[in-house]
């Protein structure tokens, strides 16, 4: 099966030799669309019996340039999950009452509970991200952000949450014509936001940010995996094996009824 | 002026080995009254530039055995303070949710807002005191979690929280003339509780669970402070110059308006 790429926690990477599109699979656009619902039908099983459990939680955590396909990677990996134990928190420009806490205050607030995957659409790495490119705090602040993240995945992780980081890897090219589509079609033109082409005029920035935040917040407890994303159902499907793995990996299981229920008859 | 007993970071200590009744002392009742008043008048006017200065923010944490006068302190200490910009969280048995997260989660929910003060009546610390006691948790769970408070107090001052914590020590004679108080003092029956006599059946392995917390948790960042508590005037009198010390030396000003307001008339 195809897998994202990995590497070794305190191991120095340079983002560029990563390939953001992957020639050499078994898979086609077809196949690819047949697994990831043969993996969505597991998902929901095994989904079922982690909420019965009530032990562990899973947070699958997406970052990626504009037009990665943050949204299309939800929307087409997920359907299939019960809503009901399984979230998704899109992180937007911080609140006034957010900005007033430190950066990691909103995220753990809606850490996935106990039996819940929960799914971060951005996340606190913006605050590593956008806000170190775009200078918002000083250097020193963001730095320490890099240890304050590793803590604070740590405690989720050590209190139960498997932490899945997904970096969906585009090339500046495929930015472009992505970028290019929204223009051109008229039923994407409501995705299109003229700050997009602002800051694609910092891309070299946010790869260094990117590989910086990669490099530095790769651990046992919450790796990264490099998501080749140009094409979009190659992402996919990485990111349905990736999931279904994990959660068969768990291989939750519904508590057992320790009281003998054979005698009792409901009237 | 009377201060409450600091120790070294990473340094051992026996909690047996400090007074829970300070003798020598140039304060009585009375001018401790008076003190613990003029500290309030001082308090409420830097809060009030701390609320306007919107930066950093005080977490006042209480802990001691039972009776030890947590609530007693806060009402005699903080009266006077504007309850707009100053919050006590008082931590009582965790609620289903919050079990099913780990144990800062409900804490960093409340953690306080820049420009605020946050008292917490009990707080993470509980999870390595009475849960420990009453093993609720494994050994592991436990001791895992001075490093993890250790962190997230760090994340906290990092991001502008003045941390201080305070460990009300009374002595096991005081707690039975205070227990046997709210038995004899009609008033004071509502704060009888038939469970307090169970817990004080482990008052040895409280103690040790308190000097295993104040030794593991006793960082630059959040330094412990014993506080002598056998006397409540003496207690009170500690930390209302705790918290007006704090403030002064916090010297929060009134953000200077760079605007010239001189040609403005309101019409």
């Amino acid at each position: 099966m195809p897998k994202p790429y990995t590497f070794k926690p305190g191991s120095k990477i340079k983002i560029s030799n990563f390939e953001t599109r992957v020639e050499k699979t078994e898979y086609d656009k077809k196949s690819a669309a047949e697994k990831i619902h043969a993996n969505a039908i597991v998902m929901a099983d095994h989904a079922r019996r982690l909420y019965a459990e009530n032990k562990r939680s899973i947070l699958l955590l997406l970052q990626g340039m504009d037009t990665a396909g943050k949204d299309g990677t939800i929307r087409t990996v997920m359907r299939g999950m019960n809503p009901r134990s399984c979230q998704v928190y899109s992180f937007k420009q911080p609140s006034e009452e957010e900005r007033d806490h430190d950066f990691l205050w909103r995220v753990h607030k809606v850490a996935p509970r106990k039996g819940n995957i929960g799914i971060f659409n951005r996340s606190h790495y913006e605050d590593v991200l956008v806000v170190r490119v775009h200078d918002m705090v000083p250097r020193k602040t963001w730095q320490q952000r890099y240890q304050q993240i590793n803590d604070f995945e740590r405690l989720l992780s050590e209190s139960g949450t498997i932490i899945l980081k997904c970096y969906l890897h585009i090339s500046r090219e495929e930015q472009r014509e992505r970028l290019q589509a929204r223009i051109d079609e008229p039923q994407s033109n409501w995705k299109f936001n003229q700050a997009d082409l602002a800051e694609r005029k910092f891309w070299d920035d946010y790869q260094q940010a990117y590989q910086d935040a990669l490099i530095a917040c790769n651990t046992q407890h919450a790796p990264w995996y490099i998501i080749p994303s140009d094409r979009k159902w190659y992402r996919n499907l990485l990111v349905s094996e990736l999931m279904r793995h994990t959660l068969q990996q768990l291989d939750p299981h519904y508590p057992t009824v320790t009281d003998d229920l054979s005698q009792i008859v409901v009237e």
